[in-house]
């Protein structure tokens, strides 16, 4: 099956007897290579791919700016891959030394997965740079209406009713971008590459909006781009919440509980 | 900090101004071993480590039957990990050749991930054995009537409001093993490891009934211990529906679309 670049796919299902046509949300695998080195595959939903492979790398703790981002490329033509996947390839070079080259991550992503690749459970924590112990740049309502402004942007949620999202917000309160996947830690590392490409790391004083649970490595995802606010739709695990108390981040979910450095809060 | 084997933990939020106690859903790293070789580390929520670690093996098509299988332990006193993380470290003794043990899977999952360890696109795809073209053993209204069932079984779910759930039920509809799990995948390794364990595979003419999405990796998990049955509560991915199709499953959403071999409803 060759790839589509389609965030929604057309299906044929059976309801009441009948058959009809339904959209569900595309998942294809997408290969992020680091120069020649294949670093992950990732099931994800076609769009943004360069913004996801670059955001993929700032959440493995290999590039931190703008800077350290050379070249980002599909591989057409079925470079490590057969034609069929033109576009299910994507290849960054950086600008700075690649951790990952001397022991190749052999890693795959569902859609739904952020830890991929570590052999041990030391190898899960990725270093981190201290966070700035910032006050909340809004007030605990305003982070509260958040999620409903991210919902407004959720079209692919709309239509299939299987896609995440992830949201950056300013120190304003204005949504900056939204991004849609199937899976959960795509969309933040769509959001989170998009905001690198823009030169906006480390993005202290902006807050983080995820359309579902606050896992251990949502949490350190976050960190890893300087984010020190982040808003979850659900509840968090016991990881991310002590995660968010030790690497810093104040942790809000949308019910309105705090779960980690409320002292933050304005 | 120690591991725990409780599937909740106690956390310290701030509501409303006032700080209180709320219950989160655990998230811990548990790393799967086969004999001496680190296969995985999954972030999982404690407690049927050993039905977790048997379960991803089926998924990876290491093992098929009980008999594949010979000791299970966890490996206390740190072989592998530091004392700390005892309790988080499983060994599986296999009784078939390890065909991961020429290329160590170099893996590591979050709480919803159940694809990894692939290096390339083509890896995603694990051999499946043909699953029997047989007829659905429940009618349609009683098969959208499990997501109920197995509601009922979500006690974790209802303390925490964080946890998936997976449940297997036979051709008489009643619910034989239900699990939950901070992590998608993890319930329904859970699930089929139990099933296994209990010398059920393959599990042609039984249901699983997923909490979530119904996402690629999951039909394949289905598909490898025999399931031709799935019912989903939320829509599926484009590729779970063709990795359905292909490979035999009928697939149904709990809205009451059939999104793959409709035609094998009684």
């Amino acid at each position: 099956m060759a790839a589509t670049r389609k965030a929604a796919t057309r299906v044929s299902v059976v309801r009441d007897g009948a058959r009809r046509f339904d959209d569900v949300v595309t998942e294809e695998p997408l290969q992020i290579r680091v120069g020649e080195v294949d670093v992950a595959v990732t099931m994800r939903t076609p769009g943004h791919d360069f913004e996801l492979a670059v955001g993929f790398l700032v959440g493995e703790g290999y590039v931190r700016a703008r800077e350290d981002v050379g070249e980002v490329k599909y591989c057409l033509g079925g470079v490590g891959a057969a034609v069929e996947q033109d576009y299910n390839v994507v290849t960054v070079e950086l600008r700075v030394p690649f951790a990952g080259s001397g022991a190749p991550r052999a890693t795959a992503l569902s859609a739904a997965c952020g830890l991929c690749g570590k052999r041990s459970i030391d190898e899960v924590h990725v270093q981190c740079d201290d966070l700035p112990a910032s006050t909340v740049p809004l007030a605990l309502d305003v982070l509260l209406s958040l999620p409903d402004v991210l919902r407004s942007h959720q079209t692919l949620f709309e239509r299939t009713g299987g896609a995440h999202a992830a949201g950056l917000f300013g120190a304003d309160g204005a949504v900056i971008v939204a991004r849609e996947d199937v899976g959960r830690h795509n969309a933040a590392d769509k959001v989170i590459g998009r905001a690198l490409l823009d030169g906006r790391l480390p993005l202290h004083d902006h807050v983080l909006v995820l359309s579902g649970r606050a896992s251990f490595e949502m949490i350190q995802k976050a960190a890893l781009a300087g984010v020190t606010t982040v808003v979850a739709v659900s509840a968090p695990s016991s990881l991310a919440v002590a995660a968010a108390e030790r690497l810093g981040v104040c942790l809000v979910a949308f019910g309105g509980n705090v779960y980690a450095h409320a002292e933050r809060l304005a």
